[in-house]
This record gives structure tokens, sequence and C-alpha cells, in this order.
């Protein structure tokens, strides 16, 4: 399946300049979203993966169904103020501005096994913040899996150290 | 299994006197995750469901399991200014203070079957309202799908006209 002719591309969203892939496509087409959730438990699931954590909220979208198809939960990255019980916090900029995310401080073990799955790797900004947040917590990131990929920003660069994995990739 | 078990209730959040229900704590939990979306799959299956809907941001944790479990598209409804291309979309009440969400224009087709899937049903306020957003672009509302359900809150009198599903119920 040609998955980039199911992502629809907008110029000029959310500013001047920048060329917007929008997921919802993909996601509205039952085949393509399959699709894009198998090929990346595919690449997970000899990984031993205990569990999959997520930024909000279009990592959402791709990682719970990860999770689900795995057998293993999920965890949410969230902004702040939206988790009831006590976070720990990383801040940290992005393709367009800074933002923080928060995760509950109970949610991941020592040793844990965990794979990051988010919609976009741009910059590697959240999927960085994220990870070291994770491995703070005493989880191990075993991988990053991604939908689309910017390569012309260069966010694997930051994120090298890690196993990572994306299935459309873009020259913005 | 026990579900309930697995949500932890947080009291005073997000405010004074909200006994808040936590599904992060369900979500983290693989087998649970999976009880409950196989759950909703098993209340959907036998309906001809052409695509799941679910609002921002928790409807997005339970919504897409299921459509892919359903092997269906999910459409998103999303906060202001998050949709990049046009979109309709709906002001409502919840249970504390207003919101407005947004939804692709053509994310919907006229006849489709609908389901919408969200964390919680608490007024009814949040899912009466996407309902009618469905219905106003021709599409049909064929269930309405619940991880937890506040009964007192009587949010199911305001939906009584659609198939209703929960999973959990709580008296407030």
């Amino acid at each position: 399946m040609n998955l980039k002719e199911k992502i629809r591309v907008i110029d000029n969203f959310p500013k001047e300049g920048i060329s917007f892939k929008d997921v919802t496509t993909l996601l509205e087409d039952g085949e393509a979203l399959k699709f894009s959730i198998d090929k990346i438990v595919e690449h997970l699931k000899d990984k031993n993966v205990d569990l999959i954590v997520g930024p909000e909220a279009r990592g959402f979208l791709f990682g719970v169904p990860v999770a689900y198809a795995l057998g293993v939960g999920f965890v949410p990255c969230r902004k702040p103020g939206k988790l009831p019980y006590e976070t720990y916090n990383t801040k940290y900029g992005l393709e367009y501005g800074s933002d923080t995310l928060e995760i509950h401080k109970d949610a991941i073990k020592k040793g844990q096994r965990i794979a990051i799955v988010d919609d976009l790797l741009a910059t590697g900004g959240t999927v960085s913040a994220v990870a070291s947040l994770v491995e703070k917590m005493g989880g191990e990131v075993v991988s990053l899996d991604f939908v689309i990929e910017l390569t012309e920003l260069n966010g694997k660069e930051k994120i090298k150290d890690y196993d990572v994995m994306s299935l459309v990739e873009y020259n913005l």
C-alpha cells in the first residue's frame, strides 16, 4: 500500500510556510489504518515491549492501537494539568514553539521495555524529551516508531542512539 | 475481568468535589485494555459500522483501537484550530464548563454508519453534540460506546434515542 497517497498535504498550516501532513485522511481509511498499525506492530513484535508510550494527542491515535495489537499497555504523555495523579514533566522545543508534557510518576517501572509511538518525526524534540523522561523513570527505550518522518529536519540525528522506524518519508 | 479495579479514582480533580475516574491505570494494563476494546468491538461487530468517531483527547484512546479491531476508519473530533482542513464545529456544555469541537467537513459521507466512542458518559453533553454534528453531515449514528458511565448524572436520558453501551458504571 502506498501510504503517502492516504496522507493529505495542506500548505501554510498551522502557519505560513509549513506544509502540514494531515494524517486524518489515513485514519479515516480502515485499510490504511490497519496497514499502518500492523507495520509498526511487525517492527515491534520481537522486541519484548512491555509498554507503549505516546504523546498527546496524535501519539494517542497510533500508540493505543499498537499497544492493543501487541497485547501490552499504553502510557499517555499529556499536556500540563490533564493527568490527575502525581506527574513528572519535561519541557522541550518543537518545530513551531515549545511545549511541556507530563507523565504519571507510577506509570513506568524500573527495567520495563518501552516503545514510543507518535505520528510525526520532525526535529525530534518531542520524542527525545519523552525518551529522556522514560529513562529517568528507569524504563529502557527499545524503539521509536513514527508514521511520518520529515527527513530534511534531520530529527533522526537527534535520536541516533535509538532504534527508529518510520512508515513514510517526506523531504519537507 | 473486574474493570472497576483497573480504574483509579482521584478525589477533588480537576476541582473540589469531583471524584475523577482515571482511565490511565486501565490503559497501562495490557489485559484490561484488550478486554475493554474487545467488549466494545463485540457490541459493534454486527452493526455494519463504517467509521468510528471519537472526541479529543480521551476518545482517541479507545476509539482508534476499536476502529483498528473492526477494520474500519477513525474520525477525530478536535479542539478548535487543530484540524488543518475545512471543518464544521459544535459548541456544547459539559460536566465542568463548555467547549467546542471541530470535525473535517469531508470526513463523513451521507449514509455512513457511525459509532461514537469515548471514555466517559457524564451529562451526555459531549456525545450528544458530536452525534448531532454527525447527523447534520448525513451520517447515521448507530451506537454510542463508553468505558465509564456516571449514572447519577443521567446522561443516558439525554441520549435515550440511541443505542448506548458502557463497560463500567459509577454512582458518582
